[in-house]
């Protein structure tokens, strides 16, 4: 007998025939003998509706009751597919926030599941039953309803493997894995059978969304092994582990790539401590994410040239900010607002030599320029003209034998 | 001071709008210095989606799940007037059953409030709070989430009225009050400013259905003032008391109507007792509801004929049923399936007399027969053919000084 939770995310919960279909996998589960915990998303689109909602009411809509809103959502998929199994003979049962109860901590829309309790669904499930969860939300201290920020259902799956001590988290989506690349640009990428939770993280934080990041985190953080797979297919998913339990072929498991984003450079900052934090500082209380930042001393050796990427819509706001800030000193900003993001991502890259400088013969042989370089143990990032993205994918996807 | 609970049904929550427009009827109160507690029901249509949602995945959906869904309809509106509320400024604070908590017996989808706390809220009202609570549902002992049968919303308002010890309990809807009879029907039917609770029963089991008959029930038991009001006009509406508190000056309050009835007789009946009994033992155990039931002894005293009416859609079972019945011994069933029931409702009705005589009067000079008669202390019921309703309440209407 195998503990499992499963995971069923919006797309796979989207519809009614798309819920009896998720009561029919989950019957195959317990067949098989299996223990299971469903954790479900909102129906496809439910969110927005509720959102919507309260938007039409206020654009700051009171947080508190905007959770209470918005945690509908997930209790009609529950109830749906707690319905939908004792339909097939199934012992199985809803079991909202507040009744499990799930404790969170932090701001409405924003929590963090801290604990839950477990003696009762545990008896639930060695009486044979399904435990229905809501995913995305849990209840404060104070016994007001919560909704977990980044993460979302994807969070409380992982967190509910954790506390539940389960064998497995399943990621049921509307992809069948974690692709080398983006299946929709490429059609010569391939699934990825095993990866590990760093490689994952760098995937996902770019352009492979299968998963939210945090919930990857925090499964790497406690050993939690993941399968993200197809709710619509059959087929085996990808499986996310440590990397020690990986066997690395190949040096490069995927390349990702993000779009929209834009290049700043600040010439001439008088190179002392300090100023690195002087310039992010007010960037940050503004909210605004700053991915790559890269560093250059200049000829003169008293100055030094920072680029640094923002998101395209944020370029206007982080400008008008450096213009304002009166704590640095410099010769002048320059931006592009077209360029992108290609990354080669892979866990086997630190132990092969010669990666880097194969990254950037593959570019060089497609003329593509690179405009700023950035590394890190798994990963290698450089920022191209926007234009030429789908061409450097291609190549690198080629060279490094991800085809 | 007034401490007061405002009921707000489907119709007048049926959209942000409406929502933002009881926000600021709730206002006004606050304004005046009194205490509110809202209750609401689920948008209009709203429960009938979720339903319809069960429906799709089984027409036999699990009770208790279903109870997890339907709750979310009025959870919504909870959650969207108590950010309308904070919106206007107002501390609002939506409370669900379980925060209340409302405690509930009895059986999912048809559960009866028994119990809830006070306290909590009761500080929430003293810090000018406006406490807004979801109808139509609470908790079983077991923590499950039920939903409340028969009066719906109208019940949770009149509960909490009764366990909160409110002065009044307001039921806004989408008509202005209580008519003398259906003013669809009839153009000169006027609002009837104060009602008895048994005329108020008496009006509601037939036609005029402003509000559910339990909760009607459950007010006069503990002796809670009602107002039923329009939500979208300033105009007073239909105050219900104890009898004594009202002056009455007319004889009859009002004409109401049942439609979609049939009549059925039973000739030759053997007059003993027990024979009522054997006979509607089984029609109850068909759940067969059995409207008017009157009773003549026959010209040769050994048999009677007996009469009632069930609605038109229950009368083939009915009569198999009864042709099933070996208990009773019979010459022949007739029946009758366009029949309509009027009926005149007036608590003053019992001090005047000729009533009775100028109702038959007023429908002989209509040439309208009567097929069957039944009273009791507040109300005069007569069935006739479907094809003279309208005459003759039109005609009731007026011979009583209604118009």
């Amino acid at each position: 007998m195998i503990k499992k939770v499963l995971k069923f995310g919006g797309t796979s919960v989207g519809s009614i025939e798309r819920i009896r279909h998720v009561a029919k996998i989950i019957e195959k589960e317990i067949k098989q003998g299996n223990s299971v915990i469903a954790v479900v998303s909102a129906m496809a689109g439910k969110t927005n509706e509720l959102l919507n909602l309260s938007k039409n009411i206020s654009t700051d809509f009171n947080k508190r009751e905007l959770d209470v809103l918005l945690s509908t959502g997930e209790q009609i998929t529950s109830a749906l597919l707690a319905g939908a199994l004792t339909n097939l003979n199934i012992n199985a049962k809803s079991w909202l926030n507040w009744q499990i109860p799930i404790l969170t901590e932090g701001e409405h829309s924003n929590a963090r599941i801290i604990n839950m309790h477990v003696e009762q669904i545990n008896n639930f499930l060695k009486q044979k039953g399904v435990a229905v969860i809501p995913g995305f939300q849990g209840i404060m201290r104070n016994g007001d309803i919560s909704t977990i920020g980044r993460g979302g259902s994807d969070a409380t799956a992982v967190a509910i493997a954790k506390i539940f001590q389960t064998d497995i988290c399943e990621i049921y989506t509307d992809v069948d894995g974690v692709y080398s690349t983006d299946p929709n640009k490429i059609p010569v990428a391939k699934k990825i059978e095993k990866i590990s939770y760093d490689e994952m993280l760098e995937l996902s934080s770019l352009g492979a969304k299968v998963m939210q990041s945090s919930a990857v985190q925090t499964a790497m953080m406690y050993n939690i092994p993941l399968e993200v797979k197809s709710t619509f297919t059959n087929r085996d998913g990808t499986q996310i582990f440590e990397q020690e339990n990986i066997d690395y072929k190949k040096s490069v498991t995927g390349v990702a790539y993000s779009k929209d984003d834009s290049k700043i450079t600040i010439i001439g900052v008088e190179d002392k401590p300090g100023v690195a934090a002087n310039l992010f500082e007010p960037l940050n209380n503004a909210q605004i994410n700053v991915d790559m930042v890269i560093q250059n001393i200049s000829s003169d050796q008293k100055t030094t040239d920072i680029t640094f990427t923002v998101k395209r819509e944020d370029i206007l706001k982080t400008i008008d900010i450096l213009k304002k800030n009166k704590k640095i000193d410099y010769k002048k900003i320059t931006k592009n607002d077209k360029v992108a993001k290609v990354s080669i991502v892979g866990a086997g890259m630190v132990s092969t030599p010669g990666v880097t400088y194969k990254m950037f013969k593959a570019l060089a042989d497609e003329k593509i320029n690179i405009l700023a370089i950035s590394t890190s143990e798994i990963k290698l990032s450089v920022i191209i003209d926007e234009k030429n993205i789908l061409n450097s994918i291609k190549k690198l996807h080629t060279v490094f034998d991800l085809d």
